[in-house]
């Protein structure tokens, strides 16, 4: 028997109608990549929105076709946001961080169409203009007195000129939630990037679960900086979630240096915000530096990658800012995890605390998640097996655009992270490793990353990478790969005298070699392919 | 274009196995019926709904049955809830406050075939049973030692053994997410009671955005005692909401009065609770009486029917708990706007702060809302235009179990909920009457609410109703009904001095009368239509 409640999509355009209705004067403040701090409101955002959306209708831009943005966290770049997706429309980010020839590649590989520009990338794009296949026109995102008096790039055209052509006589369109909404591409590390191809179901539902008091919780009377990039699996979903309590916004721009930062925080009072570990980084050494404060701000997502845990702890110490780390890829619209706390755990003492913190956090409600060993047998959530983390829900993705990939799901629908994780009894999940970076040691798993994690602690190491050798007797046996801090000089027995009593002695690394540098990839990974190539042909000395 | 995420649907069943999963342990308490405190948790109730499951489908209960309830807030109602929706059958929970007849027409209307009752409605169902014209059987909410030695009901069974019967081999099946998850019916004031079948999408979303933070705001370290009866438009989506979050849950069972509302609070750390006016103004006397406190109450939500001001200053100025009005109905899941401040009003004084609190607050996201007048324009949202409150959205109903009323949506799609409200430019939302009672006096509204708030300042007054009375020139005129103070006699003149500069000139009422008792329904309103026929050959004074 079929329920009799109202049968209406969940569509992206009802975000931003209702903070236009209900949250209509609440400002949406960006700083500009042209230099000003420019502030606008839900309302006009709404508006200027339609605006574009019937632009780009008047330009050719039909259901399904994608837009492209290679731009920051602007409000012009959330109007094109809403505009692309409400009309029907693809919203493909690209991430302008990546290789030139990445781009050219994810753009013409989703056949973008239009491409609306931030200042700060035209030269990039003049680049490489010869080589987009599939873009009619480029669109500078900003007004006529910055469009340069010549550019490579033909038919350029200014943002607010071609906002002006449309009208606001336009009325967002109904269609089936399961439209396709966005376009993320993710950075593989190994092969071309694949496209994850949102729709406004999986959109709707997985913002909804993210403004659970429990993940994000965001609320209206929230001020909220998205240092995370729009480009960056949809900014951890704060553009939607603002949108849906109405709470402000602070957009960063291309500024995300200490000092930038702490100047909106401040300004701004800045309650709420989130970002990878390196721009915090940025942040508490700035703060240090001038023996400042932070006024305002209440509570920091981390997340993108692992957060030391001395960064939650000087945050929580010393600027009572409440930190949660957060675990998402772009596969999973990107939240999976939120580090929220239990009941009981805030009466732990401080370094109990931080164990429980320095975790990926506990799964958000509405998604599934196991981890599974080489037999793909359910491992215990007793927060020491651990083995590959798999997750299914409606905001996670069941195919790669173009079918790139094939059949990624397993026979429950399961998608396989390539994460390797435990979980503990208290349902927080951590990371131990990605599963192409295990060591694998006589049938057993050793994390590389908890080895590096543990070495950075070792006063002389600056950085740190592990990775398997191979071996003939245990198949593979751990290397440690050491870049000193300038002017140390560790050697080889200080650092696993160092480790002696932090890991099991199976798990310690049969030999250590020390360089004046560690690759890393466009987003700031270590390359650990280049690393195993590169000492493909290392003896053990063991 | 058709996004790429996985198609997963929401099912209600997913809730109560991610509290299993990952909050097993978390307790949920009850006040049984019976007598003593009963705490168990998550993976037992989770366990248990499944073995419940299991023996429902031996009996033959089979996807789209309907499944009857006449129980308060316990662990037992609980598994009931979760297994025969999670089954893919229609868990129809009945208000044992409704009139035997309405409960015999309900049951039969919704074809019920099995029913769960609690010992204390035992002798209720012996004295309708031979007119429960689907019911095949009838289960006592209670283990053996409970079953009375000989019933007029033939078939009975006890809870504990029909459970017992099942086995948890049993795995929640899936199915469409627009399945039918439960039925309950209004309580009309005029013709029968209508049946609102929710879908497991309905709910899903429904739950998803009432546990936003600016909604219910539920987190896992909360402790939630829901005194809002299960049957009462699902317990306001709490027992949803807190297996979504892991928090604990305190069922009240029977006992609603402020003694052992208050116990429950202390001894289980509640953090966060629910109810209707009625059961706050008990709590409230019982601590004035006792000069007592809250020692961990922090939120406490009110609906049902209006809360009045004094309420919302007492728990938030003398027992430090913020107060969130809350407006809903059957027909809309139920909860539509919820009062939480929105920036800036934190720094107002209290009597602008509660000016904005006794109203019933700003929609949730997920659904929209307009007020319109006659004409059927949407009225502007200036807190001072009202008109009939009409809403649309997943979690609205689209038509009535059967049929009944036949098509209820206007041409948008829009569900007139039967009251009349203004919206302010803040997006909170104020009740000014029920439709059927607004007074159409020369073509304008006038709000028979706001006249008896008023009227019930006056400290001569224990309860008034303002009623239309038929007027040769103006249609309708107030007249102002009285049920004085023990022991005080007020006069018409008083009255009409007190309101003189309160409202309107054309609001004043016509005419007062003084009666010792004002007619309610089972819910507690005050029956309008009874007081209309009572006086509707009343002549005017005026």
């Amino acid at each position: 028997m079929q329920g009799l409640m109202q049968d209406r999509p969940l569509l992206i355009s009802n975000m931003i109608v209702h903070a236009a209705k209900f949250h209509g004067s609440r400002e949406i403040v960006s700083r500009l990549v042209e230099g000003p701090i420019h502030t606008t409101n839900y309302a006009e955002v709404e508006y200027r929105s339609r605006k574009l959306a019937h632009a780009m209708a008047g330009f050719g831009i039909k259901h399904g076709d994608r837009v492209g943005t290679l731009a920051w966290n602007t409000f012009r770049h959330l109007e094109i946001w809403y505009a692309v997706s409400g009309m029907g429309s693809v919203c493909h980010t690209l991430n302008p961080r990546l290789f030139p020839d990445q781009i050219v590649y994810i753009a013409n590989h989703a056949q973008d169409r239009l491409l609306f520009v931030d200042l700060t990338f035209l030269p990039l794009v003049e680049t490489i203009i010869d080589r987009l296949t599939s873009v009619e026109a480029v669109i500078l995102m900003s007004d006529r007195t910055h469009l340069p008096a010549s550019s490579k790039i033909p038919n350029l055209m200014v943002y607010e000129d071609f906002l002006d052509q449309g009208s606001d006589d336009y009325a967002w369109p109904q269609f089936d939630e399961t439209t396709a909404s966005s376009l993320c591409y993710t950075s593989g590390t190994t092969g071309n990037p694949k496209g994850v191809l949102y729709s406004h179901r999986s959109t709707s539902i997985h913002s909804l679960a993210c403004n659970s008091a429990d993940a994000l919780g965001i609320r209206s009377v929230d001020s909220v900086l998205p240092v995370v990039p729009m480009f960056h699996a949809n900014a951890w979903s704060l553009p939607y979630g603002c949108a849906m309590t109405g709470s402000k916004m602070v957009m960063p721009g291309a500024a995300m240096d200490g000092k930038s930062i702490h100047e909106l925080l401040e300004s701004q009072q800045v309650t709420f915000t989130a970002a990878v570990p390196t721009v915090w980084l940025g942040l508490l050494q700035y703060l240090e530096a001038g023996n400042l404060g932070l006024s305002s701000l209440k509570r920091v997502v981390i997340g993108g990658s692992a957060c030391p845990r001395s960064m939650i702890e000087a945050f929580e110490v010393k600027y009572g800012v409440d930190v949660f780390h957060a675990w998402g890829m772009t596969e999973t619209s990107p939240l999976g995890t939120v580090g929220a706390l239990k009941a009981g755990m805030e009466d732990w003492d401080l370094d109990k605390r931080l164990d429980a913190k320095v975790k990926q956090g506990r799964l958000i409600f509405g998604i599934d998640m196991k981890i599974t060993g080489d037999d793909d047998k359910a491992l215990p959530h007793d927060g020491k097996a651990f083995g590959n983390l798999k997750v299914r829900g409606p905001w996670v993705v069941g195919a790669y655009f173009k079918g790139d990939g094939g059949a990624i799901l397993d026979d429950q629908g399961f998608f396989d992270t390539g994460d390797v994780a435990t979980i503990d009894p208290d349902g927080f999940m951590q990371i131990t490793d990605r599963a192409k970076d295990v060591i694998k040691s006589g049938g057993e798993w050793i994390s590389s990353i908890e080895i590096e994690n543990l070495t950075v602690g070792h006063p002389d190491v600056a950085e740190a990478a592990v990775i398997g050798i191979a071996h003939p007797k245990w198949d593979e046996r751990p290397l440690l790969i050491i870049v000193p801090k300038s002017g140390r000089s560790p050697t080889k027995a200080d650092l696993l005298a160092y480790l002696s009593d932090k890991i099991a002695k199976w798990w310690m690394p049969d030999d250590v070699v020390f360089v004046s540098e560690i690759p890393h990839t466009a987003t700031g990974k270590i390359q650990k392919t280049t690393l195993r190539s590169q000492f493909a042909n290392h003896k053990l000395a063991g």
